[in-house]
């Protein structure tokens, strides 16, 4: 029997022996905590949700996800085909209480800690209501990883005003404002309050979170590569940058996009965390690390708990749809 | 009679005599290129689009534009109320040809240039038409402001597949490709896309548009920080910053929002640029010299002549409507 120390993280890998074999023989330290699941049957990057719902059986993405029904994982964490991974997520572990489809929460760096932005990438058209789903079970996840005890929530718009925006949002204020959540509901906030932390949950659709977040990494590559190049443009900048090379070091790391990286699913029934399909090793490392953290904590209960607090689903629910 | 340099700007100030007359005072430098035009009466912050169209004669925002049309003014500069700008403009200069609503334009610095974001706040719900429309003027803009003879543009989209995003850019994409444009469509890009400078123009809906820019803006503001806070922590951070701080300083300016300040309204008879509201003095300045620059070029004509490649309006609209 190998000895695991505490807190150590075991991995059942799903996927080709034959190339998850020779990985493992490369990186012997890993092998005590890994234990290879064969199948050679995967779901392809274009495959629509649709058909990996009906053909996805014993693929790599459905084992590790039905692991995690069975009890006999505690989360998975997958970078392949986003649709595909929530289609099967949701089929295979079901969404809490009366929750319509999972929310991509991606957690920011910002001048005051963290900021958890969600959706960022599954729901693509949302009505107020689901909006509304967002933000309770953003506030649970940040209270959850982030251990707030009341964290703040806000609504991204183009406007603090009240009349800004369209018809979702204004409806998903209303109802955040009126419907007695336990909520520290904030109002709307503007694209630039994400990275200044105004508050500790942002809510948007699918679509508009999605693009933020990835305009946030191009941005985060494009300072990065500015800054090496004016370190590394004439004497007296290359000495400053050997000088000052760790701080420097330090911060590079901070600003590294793949920091960003692992968006759990929210509202399922089980923990699947959607790595960026382009991260690299330390990326997907950190996608891994927050799947681990979320397994340690009881972030799923706290969801359930706050979605009791929505006023009757019927109300709530005529009130989003005439909204949108 | 003042002396004006060659390619001198000179500036019409509508607003409170007694305020500007005393801004003057403070900065004798400026008063041969300035004139006031007094008038008391303001546009606030909050007021509607429809109040402003109804009741904003006289003011200085209207008297601004109002110059524009008359040809005493070769473009307006404003850091006031977008809606009603974009309204008191609408109504006083008319759209070019068949457009419906003026788009507001951003320039990202990036790694290979400038790209041209579109819309970023004037149009916030979209159909494929109008997203269309802004390629094409963003094409035109592009070319006139940047002298790029064929500009390349991407319609923003959380993936490059064929079948992601909502039906209005897949119903964009479908116009583009089909309707044989004078245009170098490159497809679906994404968030990251406008950083790394993929494509000369993105085109995108007002509400996403906002939302990155913003993001960016925020995310911009963050980096500084984060480099302040870096280079000042520890002697050899604080030696380092010292000795390399003629180039952090070029790059400081570089990265400074305010570099990306400035949207024009494309699809007007006339130039009217739109200032961030929060925008510093340089900012501002950067607001007006690219109203200088667009009123030097030819950029309306530019726009008028790649309007009339359309298909015949009737087609083209059909299957935009059908499309959203």
């Amino acid at each position: 029997m190998t000895f695991f120390p505490p807190g150590a993280v075991r991995f059942l890998l799903h996927g080709d022996e034959a190339v998850l074999g020779a990985a493992l023989a490369r990186t012997p330290a890993a092998r005590p905590f890994c234990e290879v699941r064969h199948t050679d049957l995967v779901i392809a990057m274009d495959a629509k949700p649709a058909h990996a719902m009906r053909r996805g059986k014993g693929t790599s993405m459905w084992n590790a996800v039905e692991c995690v029904r069975t009890g006999e994982a505690m989360a998975a964490v997958s970078a392949g085909n986003t649709g595909a991974l929530m289609a099967i997520s949701r089929l295979v572990l079901r969404m809490v209480a009366d929750l319509d489809r999972p929310a991509l929460v991606a957690s920011w760096p910002t001048l005051r800690g963290h900021t958890a932005v969600l959706d960022v990438g599954a729901n693509v058209v949302c009505d107020a209501e689901r909006l509304v789903e967002f933000a309770i079970m953003g506030a649970a996840f940040h209270r959850a990883v982030r251990k707030s005890t009341r964290p703040t929530v806000g609504l991204l718009n183009i406007g603090t005003e009240i009349d800004k925006g369209h018809e979702e949002v204004r409806g998903a204020d209303r109802l955040l404002r009126d419907n007695g959540f336990d909520l520290d509901y904030r109002g709307f906030v503007e694209g630039d309050d994400i990275a200044r932390g105004t508050v500790d949950v942002v809510v948007t659709d699918g679509f508009t979170g999605n693009v933020a977040l990835k305009t946030a990494e191009g941005l985060a590559r494009f300072f990065r590569a500015e800054l090496r190049t004016t370190l590394s443009s004439g004497m007296l900048s290359k000495l400053g940058a050997l000088v000052a090379s760790r701080s420097l070091k330090k911060m590079g790391e901070r600003l590294d996009p793949s920091s960003i990286n692992g968006g759990p699913f929210l509202g399922l029934n089980g923990i699947v965390v959607k790595s960026h399909g382009g991260a690299d090793a330390r990326g997907f490392a950190t996608a891994i690390r927050l799947a681990a953290d979320l397994a340690r904590s009881d972030f799923a209960a706290e969801i359930e708990r706050n979605l009791k607090l929505r006023t009757p689903a019927g109300g709530a629910d005529e009130a989003g749809r005439s909204a949108a």
